[in-house]
């Protein structure tokens, strides 16, 4: 059983009530420690001669051990726990977005414009004039986020309410990160031809649509099908998202291994959207070797179980995900906990690159093959190296959106991966650094000029 | 031809050089005073020894009006007009609403928190209690403002781009008047089918729909559907909110005049959705004679071209709008411009009340009618009892949402109605007062809790 650091996500805030006595907080910090509680701030809301008031922040590893947390404190003698609340709840009571006014409407001139009578000599202009809807309205800056909440992080079918949550976090980093507008389409339906259809009819308000969370095999042909019958940018960000930041990391990776991207040999664990995608860009950067495994093994042609996507990388070998890792170059895992063990790894290549990016919990811990890999990569933030998609898809939708792009190509996804990597300056490179932090506030604006100009350049630009 | 009053929904803004010398400004002003111009702000941007930089704001009454405001501010000697701006275009740049964050991300707590891994818990609970969608998204206070831009404002089937401004403005006095979060879907679909499938597949992220500008009488059809298979709050603003406002403003001018619901004869010219949902929503607060007319005259039993909305109120007489009219004890038209002469208003009974909410240019123009009628009110801001559904939708959405009511009732509607008619107190009432302005702040929240407790009262509130 892996052990998994204390953070926020499962975070509590408790409100507690002490005697005013000296050492009686201390007496609360040592029951939190004691339990591997990790404190993050502490409050004082009101003293009195006979008490304190105060409020902890303390981080938890699991929900278990938020309640064991609880239970240390409420152990305390003398110290009365007022409240104890889940900070990741409390932070999504009324949700996390809302749609807000960009213009005052103070009195009746205001509303003479922004509505009735002034807001029909807009329309009118839009209606005779097709393309003035990305000057006068939302249009310009606005993204569906689109999901039928088939496939929700690696939690699964939890239906388009389960998956809201996901989506109006998603809409948050959009805006945070590349001040896009974005807003969530939890759909009720999981049908392919009605997803399409539904897409296509909401299309007008947007300037691109973000997939989210589709399940494989479906989404590929919902974004195919997408892609042909719109004029505006599609972009699976489980597929593409992924696929743009791996290359990065890949890219950087490689160069302190010196090995040329057609000469390596990848092993890319898990078929969904992700592993697809991933090998897909990979090709088209130079990859030549790739044998991709599902949960039974070495997609290989003499399968006979194999949807369209996967039979496109069948190869010759056959075998288990242990036959596929030797001699291989690089390990790329979209898959699950724990499956790569650590002999597996030193059957690789020389110098192996492993990025194991199942969360929230990796293919094999990085504590596992410390010495025996020359780079190592996670999905996770309190380790180095997070190969996360807030890196690209901000920036991809900022630069897609700012030339006005009528669709999303796999030029705009290698300017966005190399744009990436170059933020990793030569002297920055190291084994424990081939990939800029999320919060680098270079990240958007880069990628998302690289975007810009591989769309003017492959002719899907506007303006 | 109708003399519109200029106001700021044609404004100008007008940026000029000057020369530094006394009396120059009084010379613009004299040139747009005598082309009819009103004259709103007058900004001073810079002043040197030669020359002061100025903007001006200017209403006008018509495009072309503007346009002439223009050429009598050029024809001023020695005074430059660097810019000339149309105000609501201006304001419509970039759009009016914008998707933002209720909360910080600015760390990696923060992220982890409110997208994953924290989001994943959240997501689970919903999918184990879909109840709990309500308290911990968006959707406890959001509204879709759907259309398919088959009938915008008076403008007619602009399609959904076109309409996209009417519906953005209509989020932005959401959210100004209620506080509610609304978001425009403009669908690419005017076929009945395609538009309740939609809607359907969209709901899981809204607490309610708000129907715009859908053409009769496919909007009747549509609206019933969604209601029987929905089980949030559906509500065609352009029928039920301007019945409520109607309703509210009939019973307080039929408390000037003394005369009850019951016993009064009603015109309605204009057998839309409008003219429809009004005669209905009149029937349930007493009125027993409606004449509702069309462009053909009275809805006439013996008339073979009405769909089934228009026949549930054919009567036996037949004739033109002027026929029905005499010894009409109300007019109520939501129809096209002038249609009323001052001789039928002369054929109504004694006392007789008028409604011409035609947009913008009422069936019959105010000052023709001084002192012939009782009570007139316009659908016009700039003359008394402005019949607007601001005044309605945004606190009927409120106490909807509030109650997270499963459905919209009829119940609700005549709360909303007699909760904004009482605002009009007995000693303010007047024959030019008898509806609140939209700026009174108690509106919202006065229609809001009459509308819970209907719905509490009828069993369709969840809370």
């Amino acid at each position: 059983m892996v052990q998994l650091t204390p953070n926020s996500s499962y975070g509590l805030t408790l409100r507690l009530r002490l005697p005013n006595q000296t050492g009686m907080l201390a007496l609360v910090m040592r029951a939190i420690a004691d339990v591997g509680g990790n404190l993050e701030d502490v409050k004082l809301l009101e003293r009195t001669r006979q008490s304190v008031l105060r409020e902890i922040t303390v981080d938890a590893a699991s929900s278990e051990h938020a309640e064991t947390i609880v239970t240390a404190v409420r152990g305390v003698e003398a110290v009365e726990l007022l409240q104890a609340e889940d900070r990741t709840f409390r932070l999504h009571e009324g949700g996390k977005i809302e749609v807000t006014s960009r213009i005052a409407v103070r009195n009746q001139a205001d509303l003479a414009m922004a509505y009735t009578p002034g807001v029909g000599r807009v329309c009118k202009a839009i209606a005779a004039q097709p393309e003035r809807v990305y000057d006068l309205t939302v249009k310009q800056n606005m993204v569906a986020i689109v999901t039928d909440g088939s496939a929700v992080l690696g939690l699964g079918n939890l239906g388009p309410a389960g998956a809201l949550p996901v989506m109006e976090g998603k809409a948050l980093l959009f805006k945070e990160f590349a001040g896009i507008d974005a807003f969530p389409i939890c759909l009720a339906t999981q049908n392919t031809d009605e997803i399409v259809a539904t897409v296509k009819r909401i299309a007008p308000v947007f300037g691109g649509i973000n997939l989210e969370d589709i399940s494989a095999p479906r989404c590929f042909e919902i974004e195919a099908r997408l892609k042909q019958e719109s004029d505006i940018p599609i972009f699976h960000d489980d597929q593409h998202g992924t696929a743009i930041v791996v290359l990065a990391a890949l890219t950087n990776a490689l160069k302190l291994v010196g090995k040329p991207f057609s000469e390596i040999r990848i092993v890319i664990n898990g078929a969904g959207a992700a592993g697809v995608a991933i090998a897909l860009l990979l090709q088209k950067a130079g990859v030549q070797t790739i044998l991709m495994c599902d949960s039974k093994g070495i997609i290989s042609r003499d399968r006979t179980d194999l949807n369209a996507k996967k039979q496109a990388f069948a190869v010759a070998e056959s075998g288990q995900l242990a036959d596929a890792m030797q001699n291989a170059d690089v390990f790329l895992g979209v898959s699950a906990p724990g499956v790569v063990s650590v002999d597996m790894v030193k059957s690789m290549a020389a110098a192996p690159i492993v990025l194991a990016m199942a969360n929230p919990i990796p293919e094999i811990q990085p504590e596992l093959v410390t010495g025996l890999v020359a780079v190592m990569a996670t999905g996770r933030s309190d380790y180095p190296n997070q190969i996360n998609n807030v890196l690209a898809f901000p920036g991809v939708f900022r630069g897609a959106l700012d030339c006005r792009a009528k669709a999303m190509t796999t030029g705009m996804f290698l300017g966005a991966a190399h744009a990436i990597a170059a933020l990793v300056s030569p002297d920055e490179l190291t084994a424990e650094h081939i990939i800029p932090s999320v919060f680098d506030p270079r990240v958007a604006t880069t990628v998302a000029a690289a975007v810009q100009q591989a769309a003017r350049e492959e002719g899907v630009a506007r303006v």
